[in-house]
């Protein structure tokens, strides 16, 4: 990216993504590669008046020798310093941007149980910190950038896979615009119109079916919500968690959910891909499950705990969105799953529950709320999906046919 | 560095600098700009079976933001993770390699009292921390890598200066030998040596004079010992603190110290250069100063505390250590340090007092080790310089003329 669209890039996930305020402290989570990014975000950052600005730098090359050298025990014993340095942005009213540059192959060849006993003990440890992410505590934002390695993987026949993956970032990220702030404000109204046609009409159920085999009824949960990806902060102000972003999203019922579904598109979870795969659920619950690519990947999802092996999250977006008709598979779910209808395994978020944010746990379970330590989205959503929701009182009203809204 | 060269340089520092030992963890201190560097020693250590190996990053282009922007409040709130992240490594058993990269003018046009309130608040949160590192309770090693702006500070004529501070960087840690690690067993032999010679004289004092006006008496600490930078941690495994190293070095007494020192080369603190400085010491206690260029800085370093007015090392170096024949002024205090006779206001070593690592603060004070939570070296050995030790009887020994040992 220029110097010019950098700037642009920073500002527009400052004022939409996290919506920082004077006088108020940001993390930003950002690879040492791309050191640039995150030095665009804390200079227009300290230009909104940000009180401070620190970063948590990750670097893949030397997480793949530790995965690849520390035992499973070390991997899995988390300091409390670090836990505490992620408590402490909530207890200091930090917002975070989270700007993700992956190699989508950085972990291949890493045993998937280490991964998957490293995140385990990450996730078992953060609980109380990723709650308050959950349920919106923190105003926070994820976007990404590209690295060489994923820019090849998404263009392997380009001369500048860089800079093209560049460009369609900055495509998606509306940066084009001459004011990339005012076209977002704009799109927000769009989602959040067909958040509102879905509330209406309070579906108990969603039906899925397409070509490929998916043949799937999921069950929302009781008092469930349909949001946008602008949500209202446990401090009053909106945040766009993802960016871009141009989903619908609610809770599935934990105990309902029934059928085939067949992923649409390969899932890259933690720099290992899952591709052509299938979940078989029977009341709510993944009873069996395939994969031509992955499968062991897939496995420690499923088996991370009793909540990876249902449902957290049902989404819906159409194929004419603009990350959708760009036709590229970009092997990154905050992309991916931005073209294409996606359910979620894993943790629910209680701000898909009208008033969620403030029941107990109890409660939330109640409603039908998934409760997990992972929330892994998998896409779909294919370009001849059918979507029925289903009323109350059985009747059935057409929300996709053919991959988009019919609403 | 070729990837040839970052290797050995990686297994000297982890050899030699800080004696890694199987299953033991590591923390890497590293810019995000010379990730390679933290990478291969990260390699390097995994090959020596590390436990696990943690890199605290750092950016100083968001430093000098956060200096420039943030309030002396927020740059002087040490969160009490960041200090716990630090009592950790000494709680857990690690050791911890600082890859110095500084640009010597990142924080020109910072205000130097932000820079100096930062750092005492650093200083004061990191006590327990520091204390231990002072007293050996860790095994550390600081070394540095060249950086762009650096290279072209110590090259200004030179078409490839990073190539060129490379090479001097590698030519002073003895990497151009087939075998570094015997290189530095047997130069760190002779040292011991001179460090010997040294304490079976126990001088009272020293006299340092030459031609640019220096004519200053420093008595040394009761019981102090000269030791060399090899020394050993309270685990009883040794490790050198700095690398490159060509210095012997003890405690003065923080009570006696007379008369006028000049600066031999400028000194770059925190970024910012003091050049062409003189102190007046009486009674141990500086009673004036004055320089050409950074007064305000000098004046800094001095009202840090009250310890920053005293002494807590002289160091001996010969001019005729490779690093002072290179004839290179580094602008760093690693190098620097290394090619001239110094002294350091601020905190004395514990180690350099016999049996000063059991010793309460009390009794180290007793014998005349000063306290601070600042330890500043400065470069007082000209060409010309003479060295005389005094025994008790008064006696003199000369020990350098002309710049260097004639012993």
């Amino acid at each position: 990216m220029t110097d010019a669209v950098l700037k642009k890039f920073a500002e527009t996930v400052l004022q939409v993504g996290v919506n920082l305020q004077e006088n108020q402290g940001l993390e930003i989570i950002c690879s040492v590669e791309k050191s640039e990014v995150a030095e665009a975000i804390a200079k227009a950052a300290y230009e909104m008046k940000a009180k401070i600005v620190r970063v948590r730098w990750e670097c893949e090359n030397i997480d793949r020798l530790t995965y690849l050298n520390a035992s499973t025990q070390t991997l899995s014993d988390i300091p409390k310093w670090l836990v505490d340095s992620k408590n402490y942005l909530v207890e200091n009213g930090f917002c975070y941007i989270a700007i993700a540059a992956e190699n989508p192959s950085a972990f291949n060849g890493v045993p998937s149980e280490k991964i998957a006993a490293a995140a385990r003990a990450r996730g078992k440890a953060l609980k109380k910190f990723f709650e308050n992410v959950m349920s919106n505590g923190i105003r926070w934002c994820v976007v990404s950038v590209p690295t060489k390695e994923w820019a090849k993987q998404v263009f392997p026949n380009s001369e500048d896979p860089e800079n093209d993956l560049s460009k369609e970032i900055e495509r998606s990220m509306r940066l084009h615009s001459t004011d990339p702030v005012k076209e977002w404000k704009k799109h927000v109204e769009t989602l959040n119109a067909r958040a509102e046609f879905l509330n209406s009409h309070d579906f108990t159920a969603l039906r899925f079916t397409n070509g490929k085999g998916t043949d799937f009824t999921v069950g929302l949960a009781l008092g469930h919500k349909w949001i946008s990806a602008e949500e209202k902060a446990q401090d009053g102000l909106n945040f766009i968690a993802n960016m871009p972003t141009e989903e619908v999203f609610t809770a599935p019922h934990r105990l309902k959910a029934d059928g085939v579904v067949k992923s649409a598109m390969p899932l890259c979870y933690e720099g290992q891909i899952i591709d052509d795969f299938s979940l078989t659920f029977k009341n709510g619950k993944v009873v069996g499950f395939s994969a031509a690519k992955g499968y062991n990947t897939l496995k420690q999802i499923i088996e991370t705990d009793k909540g990876t092996t249902r449902l957290g999250e049902v989404a819906l977006i159409g194929k004419n969105s603009p990350i959708a008709k760009s036709e590229i598979l970009f092997y990154n779910t905050l992309f991916d799953e931005n073209a294409s209808c996606h359910i979620a395994l894993g943790k629910g978020y209680p701000t898909t529950i009208s008033g969620g944010e403030q029941m107990t746990k109890r409660e939330l379970s109640a409603r039908g709320l998934n409760d997990s330590i992972e929330h892994v989205d998998f896409m779909i959503g294919t370009s001849d999906l059918k979507v029925d929701g289903i009323m109350k009182d059985g009747s059935v009203i057409p929300l996709f046919i053919k991959g988009d809204w019919v609403i």
